[in-house]
This record gives C-alpha cells, sequence and structure tokens, in this order.
C-alpha cells in the first residue's frame, strides 16, 4: 500500500478501438472465455460501449483520497478502475470528479463499489460500471496504490490491460494479448454476421453447426 | 434429461391475448394470486408487455445447446422458458439466438439465468425476462430436455402453460385455466376502472370498500 | 401496533424545496454522513427528484391495509413511506393506490418492500423507491400503525421528518434541523460549482484541496 | 387457499427407510440428478438423516394459522414441509409446535422460512431444515391450503412425496417412484464402497473411471 | 460524529436477569413483535444466552478506533453494540479486544459487522452476534461516536437499553420499558409451560386455541 | 483451458507449518492486510487450522472432470483449490475425491462451489472451505486446467502459493514471500502475547497504544 506507478505501458490505440468495436461478449468469447468481471457490475445509464487503458486503484473501504491521486497519472484514453481491499458500496466518485476524470480525456470508470451523482453522470455522458449506486460519502485518510495489479469483480486486472465494457458487463484484456484478440474478435464478428443472415431466413442452429449427429449420438429423444 | 416433447397443447391464440391486454398484476390477482416468478426476473428493456405459450428447456448450469433443440419446436406465438438444473447465471442467450427464435414466430424469452448481447436485443424489440445480465459464454456439452414440466424461478410451468410478462414480472397460467382467468382479469380491469375514476376525484379507499367498521373491530386508534 | 397518529408537525414547505434542489448526495454530505437509506432502495424510474413530508406506515409482511388508512392522512406535499415489520418484497402498492394518493397531493412512495404498475406509475409520474418490484397481491387482515417512528431500509424515520430522493437513493433529514441542513447543502453547492469550474479547466484535486504534503506525510511513494 | 386434504397416499415404510439410509446426495445422483431443494435450506443441528412422507403447507407471509391444521393430518413417520406464498424470513415454527408435531409421530420440518428455538429443538432432537433462524412471531389470520403440491426451495413437492435430509440439505422423491430409486441408491452405495476401498489404497478416479484416453482425446495437455 | 458519551443509565440488573431467562423469541412477542435485529445477525458459537445493557458505537466502514474508546466505558453487566455506518464486513473485533472487554465485566459484543479469531473467543466463551466472520483488518483514523442511538442490523437501539440475544438471534427491549417487558415475558413462559404439557399429550392447536370455528368461518374447507 | 503443470514449486515445509501456527488473521495482517479470501467462504466444521500448498484447478460450472485430474498431481502436504469459470454452487467434490485426495496426503480443500457428504468428511477429518454445501451432482464433459493462477473468492492464488485456512476464513501468501510472512507472523504472536496479559488485567488499549492524543487532536470530545 501507498505506492503511485507512475509509467505504465499501454495497448496502441487503434488495437484498443478494434476491440471496442466487437463489445464484450465477443471479445470474452475471443480470448477462450476469460477476463469476464461479475455479473453485478452493472452500467449506470444504457448505451455506453467502450474501451480504454485501465488505470488500476487500490483503496481501503469507504476513502476515495487514491483516486484523486489516480486522475493525475491519466492520460487521454485511459479508463479509471476501483477495487476495495474489502467489500464496500460507498459512492467513491461522484461529478466533480468525473469533470475531472474528463478533462484529462478518461474515458469512464469501473468500480467494484458505489458511485454517486448518477444524474449529472449521466447529462454529461461519462459511463460507469459499478456494484452499487449509493450517495454515502466517503473520508480521506488511509492510503492505498495506484497503477498495481487489483483483482476488481473477481477478475485480475494490471494497468495498462484493456478494459472493454457494454450494456453486457465488462471484460479485460491483457495488454499483451490484446491485438491478438482483436484479430480473432473480428473474425468471430464475421463469422456471425454469416450466421446471422442464414439465422434470419430461417435455417436452425442444429442444421447450420452440424448438431443433429451428436445430439443423437449422446442419446437425445423425440417423443 | 435427454427428451424432446415435439407436440404439445397451447391455449388459443386469443385467449392468449387477452391475457396480455390484462398484464400480470392484473392476471396473478385473477388467478388467486398463484403462478408468480421470482421477483429477481427483470425485463432487460421497459415497456414490453406479452402472453405467449411457453416452449420449456431444462438445462443444465453453463450448457445451452438445448437451446437449439427448442428453437426448433418453436411455433409462432410462442415463447422460449429456460431453468437452469443448478443455479446459473451465464449468458445462454444473446443476438445470434435471437434472430434465429425470431424468425419462427418466437415473442420472447424466459430464463431463470443470464442473457447477453441486450443492447442488440433491445434494437431487436426481442424481450428477456432474466435473473442476470453476462457475457458469459456456455459450451455444448451435456443433454437436458424440452417441453418437460420446469420448476423456473420458483414456479412450476408445464409446456404450452400461458406465460404473461410485463415491467412487473413474469406469471404463468395453466393452459387449461387460460380461458377461466382471462374472464377474471377482464371483469378486475373493468372493476378497478370504475375505482379509479372515483379515486382521483378523491373518494378513499377507506369508504370506496367500506374498511372503517372492520379497522375500528380490530381495534385501530386515532391519536 | 394499531395507532394512526392524526396530526403532525411538517418543516415548512419553502425549506424542503431547498432541499430537493440540492439533491440527495449533497444533503446527505451536508448533514454530516448520516440519514442514507440502504443502497437497494432504487427508483422505478430515472430522473424524479423531490423532498416531501414524510407519512410513515409500519405494515405486517404481506398486508397493504394501513397504506388504505395512510392515506387519509396525506396532505399535499407529502410522501408516503412504509416498513414492513419483516422482511417482505410484495408488491404492496400499484397504480389505484396511487391515483388516490396522487389525487391527495401525494408526491411519492418511499417502500421497504415491492411496488407494482410500473408501467402505469411511469405514465403516471409518481414516483417511487422500493426494495422490489413484484406483482405479489396482498391482504387486508392485520393492523399496522401510521405515523409512528419506523427503521425504514436502515435509517430511523419519525412522521414529518424530510424525505428526499433522485436517482442516487433515498435519504432523511430531521424535520427540526431541516432549515440548517438546507442552508448547509447550499453552501455545498456554491462550493462544488467553483471547483467544478476549476477542475473543467484541468486543475487537480491534489492541489485544489492541498493534498500533496498531506499524502507524503502518510508516506505515499511515486515510482 | 383454504383447501385441506385429508387423505394422502404415502409410500412404503420401509422404502422410506431404505432411502434414509442412503442419504441426500447418493439419493439425488440415483433419480438422475433431480428433486434437489436449493441450498440455502440448512439444519438447524448436525447429524439429524432422516427420510419422511410430506405434509404439505402453503401459508401466507408472516401466517403460521395452516401450521396447527397440519398437525392433526400428521402420522407417524410424516414430516411437515411448509413453503410460503411469497418469500418471508418469518420464524413460523417454534418448541410448543414441535412439541405438538413430535407428540404425533412427526419427524421433522422443511421450511423455506424461518424457524426459533433452535435451541430447544436441539435438544428435543426435532430436525428443522430451514431457508433462516428468526425469533420474529407470525400471525394466524389468513388461509392457506395443506397437502396440496407446492414448490419450496425450488422444487416441486406433491402430498406424500418422500422427503429426504441430512446434512447435505434436502431432497424429494416422487412418491411413485420411491422403490426404484431405493433400489438405484442402494447400488451405487455398493458400487461407491468398493471404489473408496480401492482409492483409500491410492488407485486414481483416472484409472479407475477409464478417463485418461477421454481426457488425451479432448485435448488435454500436460506440460 | 466524535461524541463520547459516559453516563448512560440503565435498567436494573435484576430486570436483565429475568429478561435473559425468558429468551429472544419469548421476549420478542411479550413487547408486541418489535425490536429484533434482522435474521443475518448469527452467534459464531451456539448456546450462549444473555441480556445485557448496550454501550453503543458508531463507526466508520474498516475502521475500529472507536472499540477501543468505548471499552473504557463499559461497565460489569454491558454488552458492547457496534453500527458501521455503511455496509461493512471487516473484522472489527478479535481476542485482543474480547480479553479487555471481558477484563471490564463486558458480557459479548453484537457486530452489524465481521468479527476475527472466533475460535479463540469460543475458547474464552466470550459470545457475538455478527453480520459475518471475516479475518479482514481494519484501521485507527475516523472518529465515531459511543453511547448515541444508532441503527443496528434494522433496529433502533439507544446506549443503555437492554439487548437480549440467544440462538435464535438479538433483540433489544428499551430501558424504561424493561421492567414491564420482563414481566409480560414471564407470564408468556408460564402460559406456555402449560400448553407444551397438553401438546405433549397429544391435544392440538386447533382444540387448545378454539381455532376451528374461526378456520370454518374463514372457509377453510376439507376434502 | 485444457492445460496440466505437472512441476510447480512449493515453499519449504517448514516455513508452511509456521504458517499454520500463526493463523489466518495473524498472517493476513502480517502481509499487510492481503490475500483474504471472501467471507463467503466457510468451513464445513470448526476447528481445522492447517497452512498447505496450493494446487489450483480452474473448472467450468457444474463440471468436476478436472478434481480427478488434480489429485494426481497432489503431494503430501498440498491442498486442492478450485474456482470455477462462472458462479457455482454445485456440489463438485464428496468422500470418494476426498479419499482419493487424503491417499496422497492432502490436506484438504478450497472450493469457490459447493461440496457435499459434509457428514462423512467431518467423520475423515478432511477440511473444505467452500461457498456453499449443495448435493447437487455434476458431469465430467468440458476441460478446465490444473496449476494455473486463479482468481477463487476474490483473491489471485498461483500454484503453490501458501494457503492458510482456519475458523477465520482463508488467506493466500505468495510462496517466495512465505518465510518473510512467516517471520512477521511470529513477531506478531510475540507482541499480542505480551498486550493479552496487561489486557487482561485491565490496561486499556487506549493507554498500551497512546490513543488518546491522536483521537483528541481529531477532536473527539467527551460529554
Amino acid at each position: 500500500m501507498g505506492i503511485v506507478v507512475q509509467n505504465i505501458a499501454r495497448a496502441e490505440a487503434s488495437v484498443i478501438d478494434r476491440l471496442a468495436a466487437c463489445g464484450v461478449a465477443t471479445v470474452h468469447e475471443a480470448q477462450g472465455r476469460k477476463g469476464l468481471l461479475a455479473s453485478y457490475m452493472r452500467p449506470i445509464y444504457r448505451g455506453a460501449r467502450l474501451a480504454a487503458s485501465a488505470v488500476t486503484i487500490s483503496a481501503p473501504p469507504g476513502d476515495n483520497w487514491m483516486l484523486h491521486v489516480a486522475i493525475e497519472q491519466l492520460q487521454a484514453g485511459d479508463i479509471l478502475l476501483l477495487a476495495p481491499t474489502s467489500p464496500c458500496e460507498d459512492g467513491y466518485f461522484g461529478d466533480l470528479l468525473a469533470t475531472s476524470a474528463q478533462a484529462r480525456g478518461c474515458r469512464g470508470l469501473i468500480i467494484d463499489a458505489g458511485v454517486r451523482d448518477v444524474s449529472d453522470l449521466t447529462t454529461m455522458q461519462f459511463p460507469v460500471w459499478s456494484k452499487a449506486i449509493s450517495a454515502q460519502g466517503t473520508v480521506k485518510e488511509t492510503l492505498g496504490s495506484v497503477n498495481v495489479p487489483v483483482v476488481c469483480a473477481g477478475a485480475l486486472v494490471n494497468p495498462g490491460d484493456v478494459i472493454v465494457a457494454d450494456d453486457d458487463g465488462v471484460c479485460v484484456v491483457r495488454r499483451e494479448e490484446a491485438e491478438d484478440v482483436a484479430a480473432k474478435a473480428e473474425a468471430r464478428v464475421a463469422a456471425e454476421e454469416e450466421k446471422r443472415v442464414r439465422m434470419a431466413k430461417g435455417d436452425l442452429g442444429l442444421d447450420l453447426y452440424g448438431m443433429r449427429e451428436k445430439l443423437a449420438a449422446k442419446g437425445l429423444k423425440y417423443v
């Protein structure tokens, strides 16, 4: 505790944008169904879809001091990601901090705790995925750390990893795997498009994926 | 496990539509306050309101194979209803399956588990009531059954039972009781309309329902 | 149980309106971070923001009889606030009761239980903050009390206390402290506005609040 | 609601005893992994293990009137099983009702709600599997039903079905399948005993069950 | 925040002992079914049964500083009762604090948060009712208050109120009502004893309480 | 997925034993309050206290195949630690697998899912810390991995890391930090012992830790 790592590596901006275009469900599949944060992480409003480099924060319960420290570390295209050191639903973050973060080019916040001023944040179009919405205030008494590895909502996030988030939830992609995952995700998008066209015409997944034989072999009985 | 029932009886289309018009809260009252699914079953978007015949699915946790099997059993006016064999929040269903189901006239999905691609499903206006929104993918390895009785979110559902769903949640009506329940529900709607007019004018429920005497008899004291 | 207090003191209307203008998060801070209801109390639709005098209800689980009794006690500018005597998610309140309450000038409902007809309530613009949305009906068999002190979602509420509610949740302000809290909240709003302007320009909280020295003293290390 | 079915069929006593001897986990496997109640149903003390015929109760939230009605319907070797009509954790049952039930030969209680006097119940050795322990009292105002089918903790239970319960939880066996399930469960016990001996000597499941080839075929890699 | 009230009134020791003898369920009934803490408050070991005067603590999440302050305020026969200012499961209290509290005659701890060293506390026979067991440590940075009214697990507790706790949970009795409640609780114990004898002989509650007529009037049907 | 790492480094046996002697709460403090698993991980019986080297398992929901694979990788002094790839409460592990693991010197199981046969496991004195107790069976269809890094109940665990577990919960110590943490934990034990003696005599933490001045500086007021 009490450490701020100042220079972190980030993925290439173009790769990050490609991941954003694919969305969480596809990226999650493309990287072998890993990296998903718990499903209790919900967006405060619908329709946001983004990818960004994680500036990570480890913070004590009910203490948002490190958010101020972390904002100084932001570069344009980053996202703040906060994990409390023990379970907490307090409102660590509101419209003032969002104004400050947005002024530095921050794309949003992922927080395994609470957020407040959600009405203002919606007006500002500053997206947040959080465990709770809570007006409960916090103190500024105890140190945490910035840009250290954290476990957030059940997923390990290293500083500089790529966060992909949309209405389906939040997924983390390792920085060093980002380009590879982007390519795989784009391939899935293309393949799905073809299937969508056929399914829209009435073709069945049973036939498209050739499942009938395998189902019969497993013993499925039609009565 | 491993059974697909192909020919199920359904309620009459006109009866189903009458139930849809009454809505969940009224239908639930009309049939004696039974058949409601647990309140954690929430719509992925607001405003959908429907009734439909249930094509039921019993599926293993984290395995969506049977959804492909079930889609072949759909008729226009049906709804898919999936209950996992043990608690699960994975995203069994997304936009591809919805495209396939919609192509066959399916009206939506009730799932005591997770759903994904909710942004696309909203655009498609394919309504889903689910326990969770989760991008977590599933496998296709283990058989389940289609069109067998299941307990879904605490309610017993037989294949062909009528599902009524709106912003208040989800209710099941036994196929063989559907016509009777529709009549009772419509009577309630009419009676409520009359009361609404009087209440809007300022009449009190205490007087409309003649409660004052009974309250006094129970010992209510005004101080 | 079984008591209705008929004449309760209320805060001044102008003070109540000043609290509404400040919002939950600011009011909660202004009164020393107390009085917040649990974060599971969520609005049935976004965008409502109000303050009102509490008409409190203590009701048995699954029994909404006392809501009828409470509605008679409403004055224009009041809000209904119901706490069940044991945990319950049933739908105590729907569009008929809302019509009746609205006819008497009621501004909304705070209920540590369930509500139904949420689609109609949204159309009516009758705001509700609740623990659950549930179509489950209730009975009218057992007495409760109206306008007695209750603990609602973890907060003590006395009849006539001011309830402030918006998208961030619900906060209670003691009637006798309302004017003082309103003044403090307005001072916070003014102070925050100044900081928002500076933060929007890129100034950091670290500098605005003079935190750097204190952080160093606590041992924060930049690496 | 408001119905008491007086004469229900029960399984043979000897079959019930054979199911008790096998335990919940084995019985659940033997009948194809169905019939398990939710895992939140926990025993109030460890070490009880039984099977018994279900006398079912559907009761309103916070109202234990029907328990008195149900006790009259008990025969020696029965178990009470209560499902509330909406979620409730109140303490429906305590030492007085247990004394009355025990006097009629009742073997215990399964309740998807709360129980109280657990210290006395432990002394009496009256086993209970419940969702909660709560001293919260209940009223006697509203009818429910006795010996009708109910969904209890996610499982459908018909009156006269066999309930098997031990430290692992609670499982229901259809009355008409009880003998067949008992035979299958006993076969499993025998087969497991053999495997236990070999495993205790150090033999691996990989070899006992011949899994190595299938794992390799699926692509498992040792590194 | 930041206040320690040093001289609080307590109930008479003999009254407190009489309440302990009656137990939580009976005391809760005797005072009209009020004052029960939420059912998630569980004892760390079974078998403790006590009543004591509450020394209350309002503490920030993850900060146990005020426990040290509160221990100085203890008199023999008191119990510590801690409510966090926002939800928290951290382990505020362990064997060292218990040693210190026990040295001052403290009878136990009620904490709407976590506790640790439960193995040692069991050996010491220092009873705790808590929301969680957690080894998570806390800091000593932020003030709270001692001997102010708090809401703990959903119940309002004033300093000096009597806490009754046993295996069924925790109940609070207002100090000024303690003697009256003790008398009523003892009357209930006597009345229950008589009923227990009759029920043990096989008499039914239906007859003991004269319920048959009322059930018939409500419409109960035996089939 | 589908990888088994066969040769993992482990901490020295003597270091592991020293950590076991200190217990979870002390070890957690000694390493700077990190590494604690979520508090929902509870022991199936009280009194076990151990430390061991983690053999980690990443398994699909409802599929326990990898447990058989992992058991072959066990050395005496190891502990199995299983994290499902999505939330699951099924009973992955029972007395047969415990017999097999125990035969290979395994000290217990940490599982962020369910366990069954808990009565037998207690008799065998095979300790398990789990999220749930559930008789729900699992399949053997889909590969996972053994001895890869996993996030278990919110904590990152690498294969070969030291797991410390007792009645307070479960904590992970990095293998490479184990010796250092053991030394620090032993120092804490010694320091605490001294304080316990003084506190047992009635000395207050306020004085032992010299807190009075700091409390006064923060503004604590005695009234």
